[in-house]
């Protein structure tokens, strides 16, 4: 399966201009070091784009949305449909991440990787539709090789028409019943912590509700006879056409030399296969936030991802992407246009 | 000297509209609570409006700046006419705050408290100076008790004019070389913290730096024979003119019943002397950031502050205030333009 996968030719970040990128920011009229993580941040996306003025441009965020057949079994605090009533807000323009990426700037790019539900044709709705919904991973796997490889090459379609439009950084998001379960479960199977450490509430289950979502993770590991750490296997086994689509449109956003603005805990699962794939894809990737979702941190560190923001979201959807968006403004206009103490004629240090 | 304190009449937040805020919040097409900190943003900021779509009006952030006698004494890293430096900077727009608060949409003001510059009449600098910096404190009280009522008039001239003329929400902010060592003899004096626990780097103190601080600064204490703690005398005794005028700024604004969003440690210093006089102010109170600073995390304690952001900020300027304000805009966004369950045709909860 492997050999099918498409190529994507990621190269590591080029760290060459990091002692000029440095001197810029430590030359700028402050206490060296005084804007913490708007400095290192400034320097992660001078490096990202080998330059000493980063710039963004025609910033997006990609929402792919997409069915669990796990659903069903009752790993979430609510019902499918929600998935495809969702992706109408989206539409509509209703949704927090519609809220929100207007409030930032961002362009909002709906992909339907694989709802359970008809649309039709429709104006902001990008089919990329799989299958309707996923199989359900307690029966066996959740898409076939070539599903799983089909949402990749359509995730990475999409980023490369828009990197050829000039799209130089992109927020991920996600919208799919079901999807801290799936992403649970590859988490633990990528990481190797402990299943009850990458399992949490979701949407917001009771007590009740979180033992019986654990005691159902547990059982679809148990029936997972093949079990291995190919991490295509295990997208194909347990993920959604979302997350997959995700790990191709983040592939490609690495080839393309993208910012990479990370959401939450589903959005992290995403990257924790394509960074078993390609591990360089690391090198692009700011982490918007800490999510309430347990798991997350345990993603984090696995990748030593320090997120910017830690407000307490766990709603997905790339709202803590979008939130974190204007820090990456921030943080290019510091190295654009704040005065050197030279330039500005400020003493140094006595 | 209490009496001649200018009269502010601060209502505690009417919070009757609380269920109605947040039943509008839960109505939102999101999992009850996962937006987190921006919910509870979201809540505050429509109490301190009494509106279910609180607005931000004309956002300005304040920056005072002001000389301290004590700078010369050594406590900070750097030569002490690097204030007038730094409002030179900021008056040609190059500083950090210059360039986030263009970013943000904060207008500036930058106001003269009393540095020890000749400036003359310049355009973009609002002349409030009352002298030619403080006196040291390691000798006597850094201002007279008339100084110390003239500053915080300034401070609630500007910002009743501010007021009138529309702005509803203000970001605070400084500038004065020597003003953390000031801070933290308030936050000591203001909150009964071990005065080490309040004493920082401030600029960037190497280890010789900060053990000569901590030594001036418990010379200052030793040297108050008529020690008490009534918070102007404390501010006459220790603080700068940029202090005293926050803290009439914030007492003004709320009065007028503003959104103060405040910065990090010397803002924070400002904001102890206008709680003890008049608590009411807290209610008024976005906290902006948790600075690297010691002793701002006592601080918060003391207030019972929760801070939107930690990046490792030490700057001041208002920098912190200005990067956490599109969080404000996004809080109000969210109450305002995002669809309910009813409202987008979405299932609620299983």
């Amino acid at each position: 399966m492997h050999s099918d996968l498409p190529q994507f030719r990621i190269n590591a970040v080029d760290r060459t201009l990091t002692p000029a990128l440095q001197s810029k920011i430590d030359q700028k009229t402050k206490p060296v070091g005084s804007l913490g993580r708007i400095e290192q941040l400034a320097l992660h996306l001078g490096l990202i784009q080998h330059s000493l003025t980063p710039r963004l441009h025609q910033p997006h965020v990609l929402v792919c949305a997409g069915d669990h057949g796990a659903a069903k079994a009752g790993v979430s605090a609510y019902p499918q449909e929600v998935t495809w009533q969702m992706v109408e807000n989206f539409l509509a323009g209703g949704a927090a991440i519609n809220v929100l990426a207007r409030q930032a700037g961002l362009a909002l790019i709906v992909a339907n990787a694989g709802v359970n539900h008809e649309f039709g044709p429709r104006d902001g709705l990008l089919d990329a539709k799989v299958a309707q919904g996923t199989a359900n991973y307690l029966d066996g796997p959740a898409m076939s090789a070539q599903q799983c490889l089909t949402a990749i090459r359509n995730g990475a379609t999409i980023v490369r028409n828009l990197a050829a439009s000039g799209c130089n950084v992109l927020g991920l998001g996600e919208m799919g019943i079901g999807n801290t379960a799936a992403a649970s479960l590859l988490t633990h199977c990528l990481t190797g912590l402990p299943l009850n450490d990458c399992i949490g509430r979701g949407t917001g289950l009771d007590d009740a509700g979180l033992a019986r979502k654990r005691d159902l993770l547990a059982k679809a590991l148990t029936r997972w006879a093949e079990r291995n750490d190919q991490p295509l296997q295990i997208l194909a086994r347990f993920g959604g056409f979302e997350i997959a689509m995700l790990t191709g449109a983040m592939l490609a956003a690495a080839e393309a030399g993208m910012i990479l603005l990370i959401d939450g805990f589903i959005v992290t699962s995403a990257l924790l296969v394509a960074h078993r794939l390609q591990p360089a894809v690391r090198d692009y990737c700011v982490f918007a936030h800490r999510s309430e979702e347990a798991g997350h941190r345990g993603q984090l560190d696995h990748l030593k991802g320090e997120p910017l923001l830690d407000l307490g979201l766990r709603l997905g959807e790339g709202t803590g992407a979008a939130l974190a968006y204007p820090l990456l403004k921030a943080a290019c206009a510091i190295l654009d246009e704040m005065a050197s103490f030279e330039s500005a004629g400020v003493s140094s240090r006595a």
